[in-house]
């Protein structure tokens, strides 16, 4: 199969998307915006024994690529318009790419958004670069540098699943909620669209939650203080793992694309159907300070400790 | 150094793009669209080994994985806007980023691109996907499926001179002109906003001219003659190679990111700063024929016999 014939059969899907005037099959594709309105775009690379393990299957791995990037869409308060997708592959059976194009168009069907082009290439390992464009009102988009000292810090859902299931993923013990919050991330594209009016600033939570907060601080010139046992834990989470560890997965484990932001405005306890939790104050210092049982507490990348 | 600190050192310019609002730093770039206008968006993905010898210099590397996209904007007559970087490499040194950072902003700085976003990733082999979206009038793309019996199939510049040059790299022969056709494509971008309102379809020659002319001629539900003779061959491939060999070049070597296009009216024998040449006609026909000396001659991949 070349790649022609692999592109008509597993990725040409009918053009339903907004202003998708020629989608996939030409040297390009042509997209008419929405009168008045600004665009977001964003891009992500998965590449395999990096980003996810080879045993990962490629229905999850196709829904995996499109919803980290409408992870970051959400965190721009965006709505998801049109995707293209660059695909490295050694030589895999059809059932893979089978696999693949379902998860991946699952993903996008969730957000009405639409494959309008991309390349299918040969390479020694599975590397998936995906790129969403949305668009938002004129001004509207939400950056990460509108924090201000006294903004609340929230986060959505629950943290540190997806870093918890992946430590657990070919165990017997492993947990299916747990594993699945690392193989199928909801972007939380409605909470996002929500946000708009109500947040000062929001970044989303790929890297782990304080490194990603510190981004946010770092863009705002802001510092803030991040109470640890406000951090929300799953009920899955409670049960699998000390508190301890559950905290420090919530604090510093990867891959959970809630989304985390400031807001000086009353906040809902659920927006865009995913509950909110306050977990911090910003302030007018230059770094984020976190806390536990009323005690500093230093956070890394190996996990935290009490002073 | 970590990856926010290489994307700051090596990626981050000015935003001085049209419609640049937010670039590279936050979650993901912000872009205004100028109002009236359609996009165009392409996607291309370069792997090491496959699609480039790995001795090739980071630098010529990072002019090419820039130009190949430039040449599928330039092939629907699209001004290119904003360009996003997805970059995927095992450990090098800060020179080879350096270079690769210079050859991809040299390729972009001729046509007033603005890097908005990217992903650096590591991984086995280098995998350089470039993603540009440019803007068109409305209804202004030039798309492939246009072509109409009657029109004439023209091609702009020399064809086969990047598969020649590819073909004597590293021997003590090379011809610096063919090697440089290949290393630095040149995309015809002017060329190709010039062609709106004169060509009927276009494409870009990317895979060889009777491929890409095929595509053409299948999206438009129309044949062609294709008169081999007429093939423009660059005085260096003339010196170099025997006419036959030269004319297979022309006919099936891939790389040259020269447009092939058809048209009814009359087309001036430069357009955008480069010649053009006829080289065919377009029929009701289903299919392409090549002729050379007046008789069938049939052209594949391995080149073209005479019956």
């Amino acid at each position: 199969m070349d790649e022609f014939e692999l592109i008509r059969r597993y990725f040409v899907r009918p053009d339903d998307g907004k202003g998708v005037i020629t989608g996939i099959g030409d040297d390009g594709a042509v997209l008419r915006p929405e009168p008045g309105r600004e665009l977001v775009t964003v891009i992500d690379t998965l590449v395999e024994g990096t980003h996810f393990p080879s045993e990962m299957s490629a229905m999850d791995l196709g829904y995996r690529a499109v919803a980290v990037n409408l992870s970051d869409i959400a965190a721009m308060a965006a709505r998801p318009l049109w995707m293209t997708l660059a695909l490295t592959m050694p030589p895999r059976p059809d059932e893979w790419l089978d696999g693949f194009a379902s998860g991946l168009f699952a993903a996008a069907r969730d957000h009405d958004l639409a494959l309008v082009g991309g390349d299918t290439t040969s390479g020694p390992c599975v590397v998936v670069s995906v790129q969403i464009t949305g668009d938002v009102g004129a001004g509207a988009a939400l950056l990460r540098s509108g924090a201000q000292p006294g903004d609340t810090v929230y986060v959505t859902g629950t943290v540190g699943d997806a870093a918890a299931g992946l430590s657990m993923m070919g165990s017997p013990d492993a947990d299916e909620f747990l594993a699945r919050r690392f193989l199928r991330p909801q972007a939380r594209v409605q909470a996002g669209l929500a946000l708009a009016g109500i947040a000062s600033a929001c970044i989303d939570v790929s890297d782990g939650l304080a490194g990603d907060l510190g981004k946010l601080l770092d863009a705002s010139g802001v510092g803030a203080d991040l109470n640890l046992d406000a951090l929300p834990l799953s009920d899955a989470m409670a049960a699998a793992f000390d508190d301890d560890v559950g905290r420090r997965f919530a604090a510093t484990g990867g891959d959970d694309y809630e989304l985390c932001f400031t807001s000086s405005r009353s906040v809902p306890a659920e927006i865009g159907g995913v509950p909110v939790t306050a977990i911090g104050t910003v302030n007018d210092g230059d770094r984020l300070v976190c806390r536990s049982g009323g005690a500093v507490v230093e956070v890394d990348d190996s996990g935290y400790r009490h002073f």
